[in-house]
């Protein structure tokens, strides 16, 4: 056992929400500061739960026929300036290498902060006909983002890991039909395996990504009432392929340029997971993420030892080939520590097993998330946790739905909406759509418009701004 | 269809090997050149290579107890400094990022070589007991060397993937039995799944890793006659826990330095293989790694087309959920041209499928290897496939290894060796021990010791350079 884990979280969650979420971080042996500001390590157990988002993920984008591909870490700095508002966006946060070995390099190389520019100035060899198309490509890899600003395990820093989906159609229509799609792989690892919900809708122009025609994101709600960005999608349009040239032949033999999306989902989820669900005891992790589903805690004394230890084991074999499990079986440390360790880990479930219990057949099932306890039959143990931990994952994520709706208000004068704003949620209001507004209320709340959700139902009422026909309503909220 | 693959293979490999080493994997569509001299880019087939590769090393990690992680892509200037020998190996080859946005950093950070330096300054924290041990840990990622040297696309270059293996343990004993299991699971990967045979040993000390006590690889023997080195293990014995006081309390209460190994396979594999398997009609990609096992060409004329697609169908949903299959059902290519674009990339097994062949309830299996035809029974195509790529793995394999057996001689006198090495292959010689004979030979012969196999079975008799009694059998070749 490292340092670390041995004390428990000394801050409340609903108190000094901060210091809590980095001591969850820290202590439960999930991540761990680097010397270089900014970037974080991640210790075994927060890595399991990005591959466990990476394979699910990627499963959903191969049954899709997304093909996964790899480019280079390095940009040329022309690359980079090809499109306009592309490099304006990013500049300011690139890492640039200008050396190697002993040598000054020719031209400065930027460290990816994403990797448009080098994609496609490869791609235009690719595609030459609508033979080609579409050609719908991803990478997971990690890019890096010089931030400036104060850096947060997983919600932001320097460096991060993701997926960059980047499509070529051959028609603005193919390449429109790929945002529900894609949006709606998002939701589903976002719901069914994270746990947390969201609210979709498209960005504001100023608010879409450097380079985009439009952005849609899914919103998350963090505990301390802030809105965050979740995963995106990006329209591009032309932009990039008249800036890189990736021109096809159509059907009738016709050059035309290639429509293009991008889209991304990044670990900065696994931020937001944790903080959504984990409590003042430490972290709690949906079971589908989880790098140990279930521990086997053996109450013994030196008297049954051997004994309880046996047939621990046996339970042991029985489900370590259907979950992913742990039996605790070190001897210098009392049921209780290793009970405290776990539940200060995230693990779901845990199985006690003492000698009273295995007389009688049974065995005590103890749920991370609510604490509660119950014995079940040794015999039917494989179907009793597959259950449990299907349970929890459920219920953790209608604890955070019901969270988000708790905390979803609406607003119709600036006064109602500075008031939401201090008890923290989303607040729906109606905008006219200028820029001019949404510059306003930015400054008079300290929050912004985080998206404008795609089902506009509901007639439209005054702007909450000008006070002129509102043209949508907007989630409204602090944000990260 | 793009441009390149359109094209065949216009040279020999047995005429000019480099030449049509680069046309395979550019024509097969398996990499492309980027913008970054040295930096390849990966396309959907290659990187599918890559994806099985570390899928089936990765699940023989896990099997083993070795636990992913991610550190920071960034090693501090002051921290790769910390072990002597490691900066000495590496620093030539770093790549340095001194600007971020706008500002210059105080401090120059090296994009990863390796990541030692960076991990071991933190796992200090994690280490406090022997209770701690062993701490097995992993990561998959890319790592930049800038070479100076011309590029050649998988076997040398400026970026590349790999695993990188980081092990603590308290003991040496326990240390040194891990090398047997790693070289373990890296010869089955190298045999089982990429088809290559290795020569295994343990490196001279001029050849070893820079801050390892100890040195050993799996080396390849490549068609022009060329050794190149494959999968690597290092013991590193206790010169970075001296260096980053990686210290823990033993069962004695007594302070102890720990003891390391690093190990690593890399995308450097995926060129050997290629090189190794493939032939002048283009890429042979061995049926595990492949990422289309089975392509499935319908022989249709007009009259028949509804009916035999209906029935081509019928056979792709048999396979596709058994085999990574592809169905080509593409009405503007011949079947002929359809054939060379699927041996061009490497696709292990072809099924045709015409109306005589359905009337006769077969279908006609082809092999990319041989080039064998063979009817089979539709009714048993799923088993035939099976066992016909199976097969195809083993063979695949079997010539590979034949290849190396012939061309590995021994040679006893400096003429002997010289000529052994005109004709190419390696070359078992004895040796002294001693660097200056080492030296020696690597002048006299253009070739030098690639590494000393561990079985020293035989009676040793003079060193080939110096005549007095020699200490080991070598391994001996020109090397990439």
């Amino acid at each position: 056992m490292s340092k670390g884990s041995q004390e428990g979280i000394t801050s409340k969650k609903s108190e000094d929400f901060d210091e809590w979420y980095t001591q969850v971080i820290l202590k439960s042996e999930i991540a761990d500061y680097s010397p270089v500001s900014g970037c974080l390590v991640y210790r075994p157990s927060g890595y399991a739960i990005w591959e466990n988002i990476q394979r699910a993920t990627d499963a959903e984008f191969k049954a899709a026929g997304i093909q996964n591909t790899y480019f280079p870490i390095f940009i040329p700095e022309r690359l980079l300036k090809k499109e306009a508002e592309h490099v304006k966006g990013f500049s300011p946060e690139v890492a640039w290498v200008t050396e190697a070995g002993d040598s000054k390099l020719d031209e400065r190389l930027a460290i990816r902060p994403t990797s448009e520019t080098i994609m496609y100035d490869v791609v235009t060899r690719w595609v030459r006909s609508w033979r080609d198309l579409p050609l719908r490509l991803n990478q997971w890899n990690s890019v890096v983002r010089w931030e400036f600003r104060h850096p947060t395990p997983f919600l932001r820093g320097r460096e991060f890991m993701w997926n960059e989906g980047h499509t070529i159609f051959a028609t603005k229509e193919e390449a429109d039909a790929e945002r529900d799609q894609i949006l709606g792989i998002y939701r589903k690892i976002t719901e069914d395996y994270l746990a947390i919900p969201g609210l979709l809708g498209r960005k504001t122009d100023q608010e879409k990504f450097a380079g985009a025609e439009a952005t849609y994101s899914i919103e998350h709600l963090l505990p301390d009432g802030k809105a965050i960005q979740g995963p995106d999608f990006h329209s591009d349009g032309q932009k990039f392929s008249k800036a890189f040239e990736i021109v096809f032949v159509d059907r009738n033999e016709e050059k035309q340029y290639a429509w293009q999306n991008t889209f991304a989902i990044t670990t900065r989820e696994i931020g937001v997971m944790l903080a959504a669900h984990s409590d003042d005891k430490g972290a709690v992790v949906p079971p589908k993420l989880a790098a140990i589903q279930v521990v086997i805690v053996p109450i013994v004394n030196d008297e049954n030892k051997k004994e309880v230890l046996a047939e621990t084991r046996k339970v042991y074999e029985a489900l370590c080939t259907r979950f992913r499990t742990r039996l605790d079986d070190r001897d210098h440390l009392t049921p209780g520590r290793k009970f405290n360790e776990w539940e200060l880990k995230g693990v779901p479930l845990r199985i006690e097993l003492g000698p009273r219990d295995l007389k009688a057949g049974h065995a005590v099932l103890v749920r991370r998330d609510t604490g509660a306890k119950r014995a079940v039959k040794l015999a039917d143990i494989g179907e009793e946790v597959l259950s449990e931990l299907d349970s929890i994952q459920k219920s953790l994520f209608e604890k955070a739905k019901e969270f988000l709706t708790k905390n979803t208000h609406s607003a119709t004068t600036l006064d109602e909406l500075k008031a939401a704003l201090k008890t923290g949620g989303v607040v729906r209001v109606q905008w006219c759509g200028t820029r001019e507004c949404e510059d306003k209320l930015k400054e008079a709340t300290g929050g912004k418009i985080i998206n404008i959700p795609l089902d506009q139902e509901g007639a439209k009422g005054p702007c909450i701004s000008c006070g002129e026909n509102a043209r949508h309503i907007v989630n409204f909220a602090r944000s990260y």
